[in-house]
């Protein structure tokens, strides 16, 4: 069974008792836990013994008051999946137990280019509280290894970048996004769409597809590869594209011509619902 | 003796090996090392068997190319120095050590409110390079406790409020400015001063004194006490003001009727060398 801790205080302690040789592996989460989230502690329990889960709904990562007032949240179910799936530590601070010089905090994590771009033009603020937030982790935690599913990629990427920028002495790990039978990606906000919705959330992962085969069949150029993932979604009447993108996997770098790994990435309302997806491929 | 250290895996390796039941302490500095530094050094040594003396030249927080270049280096010195007043390592990387991602970095932490006024108004980007290294030798020292000059009164502000907003677990200690008998405090650029602009510069700390002599005469008013100050500096034939200001002491802010702990802090060129100081009082 997993510890339910909701203090930094009881969290310290509880991680000082804890067994140190082979670290500690982190697995931060908004809560609404699902199978993705599961991959991911499962993934963490792996490599070690202690496995830190941490449901948080971080107001600072919410651009839209709306969408985090309507976040879900389960905190006896999440602990159980979450013990279920291996966790030793759930950790699940009040907003003012994580941010106790108010929120937002006045000091933060500026994620720099790469927080304006994609998701961070989408959704401003965003990527900045994300930083922030797991920076807080990360120095609460002191893991050895921090989880993180690439269904959120630029996320992963920010990450990543943070910790190489900040010198945090954590691996980042990312693992592969976790898929309903007909291709939709796990996301705790799928709950929302309307039966005919989720019948047509699929079509981002058809998009990226598209995106992938004309890869495939010999396609570089940036603009022909985001076409055919656009008019992929465009043909759905329930979906509305936001973004269809190709960039360079290793920093969302934007060029003309595409060569070797290549992140395939889309963002559409389906309904009211926004939801995003992305897939890697070799160019 | 201290051991010199110059990447990030020899020092990890060596804090590894250390005696960890006091904890670390860390003095951060830019080398050029004086008696300022060395008070925060024995300050550390008081508190932990283990001190590390970081000796850095940050690019990241010099907002001209000129001072960057002209700023004293005597790395043998400083280790000396830092050992004799009880540093057990020195870490002294080199830019590209401290920057594996290059430096300017892409993800960097932001001040905030604090790094705009005052020194962050006369030195764009300053405190937000050191918020970003100060960040970054937390992440790899892991200390205890920190160590600050008061002298850089607005820098021990941003890294306490750092710390706070980024639950950082490091204790923030600072330390009183070191004077010469003449009042001016201790500053690697003095030694930029001529005979001359040195005999003019304790005209800061006069400044300061006579607004510490007003606030305890009863004045309040943040504008009286600003041309108390300003005053004293304009009277300098060699001395040019950037700033005289009166602050709430602990967070800076500028309110216009001044009550409880108060900072004075001037900024001032005495020939072509920048200078500050600050004075605690009570209001």
């Amino acid at each position: 069974m997993a510890e339910l801790v909701r203090t930094r205080r009881e969290l310290s302690r509880l991680l000082g008792a804890a067994p140190r040789d082979q670290g500690v592996g982190l697995v931060p989460t908004m809560g609404a836990l699902h199978a993705g989230h599961l991959a991911l502690v499962a993934a963490a329990r792996a490599q070690q013994e202690v496995v830190v889960c941490s449901i948080f709904v971080n107001p600072l990562q919410f651009d839209d008051p709306d969408d985090l007032a309507r976040y879900p949240v389960d905190l006896d179910g999440d602990v159980a999946k979450a013990a279920g799936a291996g966790a030793t530590i759930c950790f699940a601070p009040s907003v003012d137990e994580l941010y106790p010089g108010g929120c937002p905090p006045q000091v933060s994590v500026d994620p720099g280019p790469l927080g304006d771009v994609l998701e961070g033009a989408a959704r401003p603020g965003h990527l900045r509280g994300v930083a922030t937030v797991v920076a807080k982790l990360f120095a609460l935690v002191a893991p050895t290894r921090a989880y993180f599913g690439e269904k959120d990629y630029q996320q992963l990427v920010v990450v990543r970048r943070m910790a190489l920028d900040l010198s945090l002495p954590v691996e980042v790990v990312g693992c592969p996004t976790v898929r309903e039978p007909d291709g939709l990606a796990l996301s705790s906000r799928n709950v929302r769409l309307s039966p005919a919705e989720r019948r047509a959330a699929p079509v981002l992962y058809r998009a990226l597809q598209a995106g992938a085969a004309a890869a495939e069949a010999g396609e570089r150029r940036r603009c022909e590869l985001e076409a055919a993932m656009a008019a992929v979604v465009g043909a759905e009447p329930l979906a509305r594209l936001e973004y269809a993108a190709a960039r360079l996997e290793a920093d969302l770098e934007e060029v003309d011509t595409l060569e070797g790994r290549v992140r395939l990435l889309v963002a559409a309302r389906v309904g009211s619902t926004r939801l995003i997806d992305n897939l890697g491929v070799a160019c």
